[in-house]
Order: structure tokens, then C-alpha cells, then sequence
């Protein structure tokens, strides 16, 4: 995972992907850590985010591993979009803050298939809520 | 799928699931249509909705199919959380509106199997964008 | 789904694709129906197929709606592999045939959605036991 | 994950589940490894179990995957089955044998979420070949 394609998104370029998409923004989307096939992103959880018990919402959960997952694989191989994840929900995301990490499980020529882990942080203590697999496919650019 | 569990979600109901959850309020969640095992929901696409294209970010597709899938279970069981879901993303999400529909595929004593379609209407013209297969869990009152 | 690709496979194919394959022809798969974009087959249960219960084995039920997404997507556009599947096993596999129907939900240039419902067949009453989701990836053929 | 419940399946008991189930004895398989919550099993390749290019067929690698994740489970919690995987399929499984190591990434009263890898070997080099996620429902006994 350590060489990245030319194009491969960075660090560097993240705040501007974060920028561009009006829901990323809005959620409020922090990058945490990034290197080549390796993304982690944070989310404080406020009202708006919430489900009826005011726990995280699972529709934020599931942002945050889509997210990551394709992060992860677009830090390898440049443009991607998401094919298709499947997520476990493994317990309330109850806290204050969560956070994603997703990773490249492998990287072919048109797909990346990645793995990600969600937690919910509550008072300091963090737990995992939910874990997902998913396969993210190559934007190939126009020759 | 025709005779609901008396603790089953109604349409009557619903508004009050919308209105207590900050999220699905927040996105503009609105009931189209909802039967024993059947449910459909709209939502109107604004920019804090979309991706960096301008089309309904997927955090939001995959929210409705989610959505209609648990809610189409607790129809028929009554009070759920979604246990797991897979969802295939097939077409960017482009126009000005996003309809889903969820039905049950199979209700058991603790489980609820569903299915989702996602659609984009633009100009009138309706499209699949999305289609999901979701596990939704039967929460069990206490004795 | 009507107009399929030239190299697509065809019903009379397909008895060479399950002599080709060991497991395909050892597990005594039949053909049932087929037509561009949708495809059924069926399986007689005997012990080598079941789990300790005397069923027909998760692995078996699998199998088949892996097959007849892939075969689906290939009656479209000829050769494929599948990238990834879910399956959710609804009831038990129980009787003396099971069979499987795959449909392609959409055919796209790199890769076919597909899903599948499995039944079993018990004295000649047919009931659902399975249903996937599948990814089918499109071979492609070099230039 | 050390704590096992007391019903829980246990190496000494496996040989007996292989011996009951017509299509994992049929198969092969072989008990590598096991331990409260982890499980590690082989199958030797031979031409009842491969596809049209000789290699391992997608059903041994499901079933594989399947397995481990179903005894993963049942290793903590006792009786369990599956109730839906979802695979994705990463390389052909070139070689004379496979491995698939299971573990559980989250027990609960009802329900076991679970991943598995599935690896090729040839000539003694180990590849991945295959990773799942899934969820097995814990079967309760009758009071």
C-alpha cells in the first residue's frame, strides 16, 4: 500500500474534497490521519446527526464507513466512487464523538476493496459500533 | 404480510418517528406511502444533500433504503433496529428529487429481512440509482 | 435486458460451462430456463449436498445464487467473474430440489448487479430459502 | 472472547459436526485451529472442487468462509446458523489447498457478527483470496 498512484488523493487535497461536497461539509468531517491505504476521519455528533433516542444516526454511521472506505482506496489508486458496501451495526453509536477508520484490504485494477471499523466515543471511552466491507471501483480517466 | 403486529408502525405514526429524530427531520424525510411490509419515502435534494458533483451524496441514498427497510419491518413487527444492510450504488443520484421504496421480504421472530430501491427524479423522469438488502432486528419488549 | 452482446451465453452454452467445471457438474446442476438477463436452474438434494440436519447445506443454496447471477449477468455480456455477493439464508433448505432464479438488476460497462432468490422444493410445495445481491464483474477481453 | 458459554463447540466436538454434515465431510475439511472465538480450517483442492480453469470453485471459498465464521461463533456463544454473508471474492484460488481463518468481531444474546479471510496455497506461498462478513443468529434452546 506504501506507493500510491500519481493521482492518488493526499492529505493535502482532502480539505478541498471536504469543501466540495455540501453534505461532507455540513456534517462536519475531520480528517484524523492518512497515509497511502489508511484514512481515519472524526465527527462530533450533535442534534441534526441523531436518531430518536439521540444516539448517532445510523445514516451517519454508515457516511463515515462509506467515507473512509472510499478514501482509503482513492489514497491508493486517484478517482474512485463507491460499487457497493455492506455495514454491520454493532451497537448504539452513544457519545459525543465518532470516528472511521477504513483500509485497503487489496487494490486491483478497477476496484479497491477496503474494510472499515466505526466508534463512538463517550466520555473518553471509545467502542466500536459498527464494521463494514466494501468494494470502491476506479474512475478511469478519459485517454 | 397483510396483518401487522398490534405494536406495528402505522402511517399515523410516522410523523412522530420524523419529527423525533434530529436527523431524519433535518434531511426532510417525508412518507409517500406505507402499508403492512411496504413503505415509501421522498426526499427533496438541497445542497447540504449532495456529493461534490451536485448529485445525492450516497451517506443519503444509503440513509433511505435503510430507512424504508426498517421502517417496512417495524410495519409488520413493530419496534426494530437495523441489524446489517448491503446496498449496490448504480447511477449517480441526479435531479431534484429521491424516492425510496422498502419492502419485507421475509419477517421471522427476531428477524426481518427487506429489500430497497432507491430512485432519482429529474425532470420528471424517475431512475434507479440504488438497490439494498437490509437485516433488520426485532427489539423485544421486556417481560 | 432484451438485446444481449454478441460473446453473451446462451442456453445452448451452458452445457458446456457445467462440464467444464468440476464442482458445477459434480453438484448435478440443471439448467432450468433461461433468456437474456435472467436465468433458473435447479438442484436434487442428496446426502453429499445437506448439513447435519439432513438440509440442503448453506453452501449448496449459496452456490446457486452465486450461478445464476453470474450466468445472468453473463446470458448480457458474455464473460464475467463475480467480484462479491450477500446472501441472506431465510428458512431452511428443506425437501428434495432446490432451485434458483437470478435477474440482473443493471448491466454496466465494468459490472452487472445482479440478485437471486433460492427455494426448496418439499412434495411439491416450493418455498423461499434464500435471496443475494451480487456483483458480477465483466471480463474484459484483450485488445 | 476467551470466555466461552458453556455449550460452546469445541475442538473435541468438531470432528463429530464434520462427520454429521454430508457436504463438509464430502469436501474435506480439515480442523486447523481453534480457539474461543477464532477458527482456522483446510481443504485440500481436487477437481470436484474447482471452476472451468481448474482453480478452487467460488462455492468452496464461500462455503469455507461461511464455515469459519458459523464455528467462529458458535465457539463462544453454542448453537448457532447463519442468517447472511456477504463475500467478496479478491483472486482466484490458484493451488493445492485453502485456508480460512474466521473470527468474532462482536458477540451478542442474539446474534454474532463475524469476519473471514480465505487464502490459496501454491507451492507453499499463502495468498488471500477472499473476505467476508457475516452474521450468525445464535439458536436458542428451548426452555
Amino acid at each position: 500500500m506504501s506507493q500510491a498512484y500519481p493521482g492518488a488523493l493526499t492529505r493535502e487535497r482532502v480539505d478541498a474534497v471536504i469543501a466540495a461536497s455540501g453534505f461532507t461539509s455540513w456534517v462536519g468531517t475531520e480528517l484524523v490521519d492518512m497515509a497511502p491505504g489508511r484514512v481515519e476521519i472524526a465527527v462530533n455528533l450533535r442534534r441534526e446527526l441523531t436518531q430518536h433516542h439521540g444516539f448517532g444516526h445510523g445514516a451517519v454511521v454508515g457516511y463515515m464507513a462509506d467515507t473512509v472506505c472510499a478514501w482509503a482506496a482513492a489514497s491508493v489508486v486517484g478517482d474512485v466512487v463507491t460499487s457497493e458496501y455492506k455495514i454491520n451495526l454493532l451497537a448504539p453509536a452513544i457519545g459525543q464523538r465518532l470516528t472511521a477508520v477504513g483500509s485497503v484490504v487489496k487494490a486491483g485494477k478497477s476496484q479497491v476493496v477496503t474494510r472499515a471499523d466505526v466508534f463512538a466515543e463517550k466520555d473518553g471511552v471509545k467502542k466500536i459500533v459498527a464494521t463494514a466491507l466494501a468494494t470502491i471501483a476506479v474512475v478511469k480517466a478519459p485517454l
